[in-house]
């Protein structure tokens, strides 16, 4: 059978600070399906956040008079706000208990990708890792030693405006550009594409989502059988639009 | 192999108004990995509007002043125009020659999804179905007629804000919850989870597109392996954010 197939990797073990993903992606993918090169690897961004350290706790935060003002108005922790604002550079929108960031990266999400839950205790936060796209391409390098020429995304779960609930998108990228344009092509009739440029990556983290799911506790899925051509200078960067074209922000 | 497999249905014809979408699924699909009862059937809007007569001349449509007026300024077919206000509800945002509108159907999308591409000849354009929940679950009774118990998903290509490039996201499903709820649930520590609910079928759509293509003329891919619950009175406004809930309408 052609086509893509996409499966969870079981078994990792609860991820500590330090942590070799890749290294234990491979041994746990080895129990159940080995990886292969050309296999595209979705990393659920929670435990690349954990194996660098971006867990904080929270009775370590001095929350700012805003924060702990907000925090207050909508009955919510003033240090899980304090880290909100610290994440971003700019709020989008505060509407009553919703803060939308745009976060240092530049991607514009609920609460700066801020995270209290799952996070190995109560009162504890996971941040976003700090450079998604380096985080990706270190780990890249790292299943290269291993022997594996695999692309890497790094995913997260975001809202978005106009539709209800939330779908897994990709924050960091490596070895594979995460857009496919069809920019100056034309159909049979020679008409151009209406659709000019696919967010291939995003689709890939959407699709890993499905056999990762939100609450099964499987943070790494492998897409198996996409063509991609190795960029090794691809970033997250081409797809999050400038603010200055961005009628929405 | 456990997990999803995803593939594309080639060898479909060009489809005319009246054509049996199921019947000629089933058929090119026995070709090369039939249909089964289990799977979910993504079908790209653009046939669906071709079987259900949804092109339009552009010839016979009449343009009002305020279509010639902005067409003429960002050098567009005042027809198209025309069309794109009359499949709106609203004008979300009109900001140079970028049309952000709400269909009647209740999706913020550019031009009201109507589509001058792949149309069959120069001087058409192809607008989205009236209602492709409707489309959806008629496919889904054809389909089980044809001995197949399958949800459909009737997908499209749209843009989104903050992020460049485009996905295929939902616009009709028959036989499954477009969304999967984790409303109430706690993670092993009691937490709640941050994520509340998962758009499965923008996933669906999304993974579907990636052995579709936009330019590959596969309009069709089966998505097996994915655990769906029937709901037969599942419909996609469950997905559409009340206006008066959206923050950034």
């Amino acid at each position: 059978m052609t086509g893509l197939n996409i499966f969870g990797v079981p078994g990792l073990p609860e991820i500590e600070k330090g942590a070799d993903l890749p290294g234990l992606i491979v041994e746990a993918a080895a129990k159940t399906e080995p990886l292969a090169s050309g296999d595209v690897v979705v990393i659920t961004s929670k435990i690349v956040s954990k194996a660098e350290g971006r867990t904080v706790e929270l009775a370590d935060v001095e929350a700012s008079e805003f924060a702990r003002r907000y925090a207050e108005q909508w009955d919510k922790e003033p240090a899980v706000i304090e880290l909100v604002l610290r994440e971003a550079r700019r709020v989008v929108r505060q509407v009553g208990p919703v803060l939308i960031t745009e976060t240092h990266h530049g991607f514009v999400c609920a609460n700066s990708g801020v995270d209290q839950s799952s996070s190995g205790a109560h009162g504890r936060a996971v941040l976003l890792p700090v450079d998604p796209d380096e985080s990706a391409r270190r780990f890249r390098g790292r299943f290269r030693e291993l022997g594996l020429d695999v692309a890497v995304i790094i995913s997260d779960t975001f809202g978005r405006p106009w539709r209800e609930a939330q779908t897994d998108i990709a924050i960091g990228i490596a070895g594979m550009n995460p857009v496919l344009s069809y920019i100056g092509q034309v159909d049979p009739h020679g008409h151009e594409f209406r659709v000019q440029a696919i967010a291939v990556a995003d689709e890939l983290a959407a699709a890993a989502e499905l056999v990762k799911g939100n609450v099964s506790r499987i943070p790494v899925a492998v897409v198996r059988g996409h063509q991609w051509e190795t960029d090794n200078e691809a970033t997250m960067r081409s797809i999050i639009r400038d603010s200055a074209n961005d009628i929405f922000r």
